[in-house]
């Protein structure tokens, strides 16, 4: 008997778990694949691996710049994709060591729920069953994978990867076609770029990065374009197969022959099988409805990460965990979705946080929108030749606080939480003004936008 | 007839110039060197431009650890110091574009201040003389030059260097000696063992790093000394001369001979010749004495930056200038020292706001410190082999709101503005536990350190 059984070791899991077993909740985790999850496992962590490699490689062809002179410089896939698989390793380990220490029981199986009866919630995982009075749902989401023709039989062969497989292939492609162009393409476009391959990415909208704000996607794409990505925009995939991607556009059709396709087009929360319907669970096309405490329509069942359908970041999922297990210790929390920041790991980083100039003229919101370019950070010139980054704000016109923040350029990743927080609190423009910031970064022009 | 005549054109003095220039007051800038002063020309930005190839080197050092081969690597410091020039003229005119923008009257001379009359400040400046009804003065620091034997013929000779001389050596030294290990001295002893010199560091007090948090000076004080910086502290310098320094260390005298000799001990305020005798100003240990607007004791006279002898960074110097502008504009407005970022850009970086472990006890507070290891980042375990970088956290037992915030590892100079913004709103625990940071960063290491 558990307080508490979470379906899914991934990050809305692993880390819910961990709280609640420090505030002392006996806590049960069932995960069928390996703990961490998506994100650690086939995600976030083995790209950044990848991406960092190949960012040291970028380093080499570009060194002379900087007065760095190289003899010459290869990138050995297969001795990244080892390294890859150590660091995930570890911090596999790292998680199961956590959860060891808060005094959290794991088992390894897929689980399925069974029924609600007096006790709580049984849930059936490899023969066996186990019941919790409360119950939390972080079984996480699986890519989107469309009928397109050929593509089931092309990634039983291999010539169509999801992220899973594409972080594990044993050479590198001459050619690869990504189908998707959002982060995870738009990742994998980068890293393959800079190995050399020819890289096209073919998406279905007119324009990258999803709803990331336009202005910076579209110096993200001309950037990657000056690479020599091809990006393939307002196109629709009709095949993938015989060692092609075939598209539409226009009303034509065409064809793209290449040694894998890499499908990226999104991911839908991960329910099927999960037994949601033997307790009357609430979905809206496959996700679990939860509102902003984490709540399910069913008293005692919560959800959190990608299954909610809602966010899709691991460090959404995060914070929504940690929200469940607040609530259900008693104290009242509840997650603000408007100040969530978002980051794409490309060279140069992409990272944002709040409204868009597109989100806020939907909203009906009225905003003041400034463009900074990073050339005003003596760091970003010292650091940067040819870079031509940008932080882009988006602003309250009557109480001049910060709605959003958009940056594309170096350390952009580590840089945007602190403008998340200026979101959260709500921060005006004259009180950033009053914050020292340290000199000489690159996100000290944050400040510097503040007196545009 | 000036509404405000500035004395110095570095940080404080150009930054001001601008908000000045932009708040519509007719305003003056006198700077006898180059526009943006010491932190421009001799300081932050072409140390920066310098460390970021060496930082380039030594991942060409390291690639083979993440995949990336080398053929051979070697660094060209000609060309180094040649594009560090480059970088410093491009911003160097940036700013004269920024005055000349804001309608800012520039004279490149040295000036003197004559008088206070009926109409204002009377300045000074190549046989000119100036009124200004109120004056700000922002002529900075020069390096501290004790009368050590030998030091003032080194000087001439160019066996010493100043911070100043030491950015344009036209060969690498084989040797150097480094007579002070505060940041100026690290950042060069890092440039400088990066290239391949052998590197001594001659401290008085029995640490680095000056007021940085011990155990974060003691572990970079670990990893230069692996890396072969040798470190001689609680040593006394006696002489520079004849191509060696001489130290004494625990009654024992020890001469290290070296090509060159970096002195690097501190600096000092900047007003021998300004004429501040004959307007009355009071100064202490040579600089100006201000107060938290900014104002000195004679009316209408304000300082700020490095003159006043406080915090001696670019970055305060901005502000105080800004505090400056805003009290003149009768705008009330005051600097808070206490939330006031710092960094060391060495390779790892480190970085620091508010209360040590040391002055948090010197000052009696109660307090929890919080060392957490970088590694609980997934970003920072796939981008450092060998790293051990830590975040420390300095909290209020009663109030649980941050102090202080130190850091060493990657990223940390970009990091740390995030943290000051924590000090400056005297954020709690529980406030930041209730923010989402990017995953995976480094920064979220200190959300999860809120946790511990």
């Amino acid at each position: 008997m558990y307080d508490l059984i979470i379906l899914g070791g991934g990050p809305a899991g692993y880390n819910a778990a961990e709280r609640a077993g420090h505030a002392g909740l006996k806590t049960l985790v069932i995960e069928e694949r390996a703990l961490g999850g998506v994100c650690l496992n086939e995600g976030c962590i083995p790209t950044k691996t990848l991406l960092y490699s190949a960012k040291i490689y970028d380093y080499a062809k570009h060194s002379a710049d900087y007065g760095v002179k190289f003899g010459s410089a290869e990138i050995d896939h297969a001795f990244v994709v080892e390294r890859k698989n150590k660091v995930v390793k570890q911090l596999v380990s790292g998680v199961g060591a956590k959860l060891k220490k808060a005094k959290v029981d794991v088992v390894n199986a897929t689980a399925t729920i069974k029924e609600r009866n007096s006790e709580g919630f049984v849930v059936s995982a490899a023969d066996k069953e186990y019941v919790g009075r409360q119950l939390l749902i972080c079984t996480g989401s699986s890519p989107a994978l469309p009928p397109i023709d050929g593509l089931a039989d092309s990634l039983k062969s291999g010539f169509a990867l999801t992220n899973r497989e594409v972080l594990d292939l044993k050479e590198l492609p001459k050619e690869i076609v990504i189908v998707g162009g959002g982060v995870i393409g738009l990742e994998m476009a980068s890293y393959f770029n800079s190995t050399g391959a020819k890289v096209y990415v073919v998406e279905m909208l007119d324009h990258i990065a999803g709803a990331t704000d336009r202005e910076i996607s579209s110096m993200l794409e001309k950037e990657y374009r000056a690479r020599g990505v091809e990006f393939i925009l307002g196109a629709r995939v009709t095949s993938i197969k015989d060692k092609a991607v075939t598209y539409e556009k226009d009303g034509k059709s065409v064809k793209l022959p290449c040694d894998y396709a890499l499908v990226s087009i999104g991911r839908r929360a991960r329910t099927a099988g999960l037994g949601c319907e033997n307790i009357g669970l609430k979905l809206e096309r496959g996700a679990i409805v939860t509102n902003e405490y984490g709540k399910t329509n069913v008293p005692g069942v919560w959800a959190a990460g990608d299954v909610n359908g809602k966010s899709m970041l691991a460090h959404t999922a995060y914070r929504e965990g940690e929200v469940c297990i607040n609530n259900i210790l008693g104290k009242k929390d509840r997650i603000n979705y408007n100040s969530i920041p978002s980051v794409i790991y490309t060279n140069p980083e992409v990272a944002s946080v709040g409204e868009t100039a597109e989100s806020a003229k939907e909203k009906g919101l009225d905003v003041t929108v400034e463009t900074v370019t990073l050339k005003y950070s003596g760091r970003y010139i010292a650091e940067n030749e040819h870079g031509n980054g940008v932080v882009k704000l988006i602003i309250d016109k009557k109480h001049r606080n910060i709605l959003g923040l958009h940056m594309i350029g170096t350390y952009a990743s580590e840089i945007i939480y602190g403008a998340a927080m200026m979101v959260e609190t709500e921060m005006r423009v004259t009180d950033i003004q009053k914050l020292v910031f340290p000199h000489p970064t690159v996100c000290e022009v944050i400040r510097e936008a503040m007196f545009m």
